[in-house]
């Protein structure tokens, strides 16, 4: 079972899909071109991982953590699926970043790994945009890196976590305009799903709506504005953002290139 | 006009202060012994300062910060008044951290500091504990440091901007056990509140709700098992936690010798 989150018609619908398109929970059946994509929950805290795969470590010249590198993002930086990314005007590297979101489903504290996934209850996609430009150095994934309105789209569905017996071997792609410039596999994460939440509910409780993004493999590129990024997981979905400049809003323009979803 | 949250007789209520009692919106008048106090407002995003004292990164032998060092709490960090803060057992140094806190009233986005305190609605106190031990360096007050659950008492009380003119002259104080042990004021702070807002919003939306605490000037102290913690703000309050052992729940045993509130 997957859900979004979904307005439409002067509503916030949950919807799922059928042949193609969306049926929403009181039973209307509606195109994707018609509706909103919300981020399939209202996240709560949500904890994200730098530098979590060994080869994107070293990609940035980075030495792998010891211990998981986390830091927590605010509500404001997440928009749904087919949303719009503001890139800064003074940014010469915005960097896409394909995770596995892990969303919790009951209050965990002190859990151990070998329990871990019982507390999990499903997953999506984030694409976890990072503004190289502002990162001072390893230890610090600042806000203005990672926490800037808009640039974590997440979605599009929230899969349940029994239809992925597999977390820890999905593939991961990332594509520019259709062309794939990022592949990895979750099963090259160094800190795990459940040694995550095992570290994390060691010192903090985790909450139902929680979310976990588990970082990214190598393969990082460019973006620029007009430009369509694609993220995937295998067997999570497809996650669509497009890069627009950070002054569209300011200069109250709308860019004429690219479709307009909210 | 001063409001604090309060649980009494099965509901969550909004409170005031009445003759050195409680005034509850329904009129009730009940003594504050009687109620559970509660963080004064659910927090939304909760950004925190390091170093944001001179005197208090001199304390610390790190040098002062030349852009504000900001980082993001969860939300069940957070307790409200006369609650029980959580020592870890295996921390050597726990200190408290009086801070004011200030709490944004609308939305706010490239605001400059000559309008900022227009988006501020009112101030409370917070006590960002921080388990020391677990600080690795300049650049990373992480989670294990500051958002262990229980560990940021908030309150007593929310006060109205208005009644709060110049909230960069307040006097800080915190007591161990009622005696002083720091003492400051917030014109000491590097990055002043107007600054902070105009930092924040040239790259994020500051939203309603939420609340920005705003550093702690010298004058650290560690905390023991027992101990009942004062951090006071002049024109503000006094905000009580007391510190129990991390293993009092997981034993399901009560401090015998401090008062339970919940």
């Amino acid at each position: 079972m997957k859900k979004a989150r979904v307005a439409y018609a002067g509503a916030i619908h949950q919807a799922c899909e059928s042949n193609g398109r969306l049926k929403l929970t009181d039973g209307r059946i509606v195109d994707e071109q018609d509706v909103v994509w919300l981020p399939p929950l209202e996240p709560r805290t949500v904890f994200a991982l730098g530098l979590n795969y060994a080869d994107h470590a070293k990609e940035l010249a980075f030495k792998a953590p010891e211990e998981p590198l986390a830091f927590l993002k605010g509500p404001n930086t997440f928009i749904g699926h087919r949303g719009q990314t503001r890139r800064p005007l003074d940014a010469a590297y915005m960097h896409y970043e394909c995770e596995l979101a892990v969303v919790i489903g009951k209050t965990a504290k002190a859990v151990k790994k070998e329990e871990a996934f019982e507390y999990v209850c499903g997953y999506t996609i984030a694409n976890d945009y990072a503004i190289r430009d502002y990162l001072e150095n390893y230890y610090r994934p600042n806000l203005k890196v990672k926490n800037r309105d808009t640039c974590t789209p997440i979605g599009p569905w929230l899969v349940d976590a029994r239809d992925i017996p597999d977390p820890m071997n999905l593939t991961i792609k990332t594509y520019i305009n259709g062309k794939l410039t990022q592949e990895g596999n979750t099963n090259d994460m160094i800190f795990g799903i459940a040694e995550l939440i095992e570290y994390f509910s060691s010192f903090m409780t985790l909450s139902p709506g929680d979310v976990i993004l588990t970082g990214t493999p190598e393969g990082l590129a460019n973006t620029a504005v007009g430009d369509e990024i694609t993220t995937e997981i295998e067997g999570i979905g497809k996650l669509v953002s497009t890069i627009v400049s950070d002054d569209i809003f300011t200069k109250g323009q709308e860019p004429s290139h690219i479709k307009i979803n909210n």
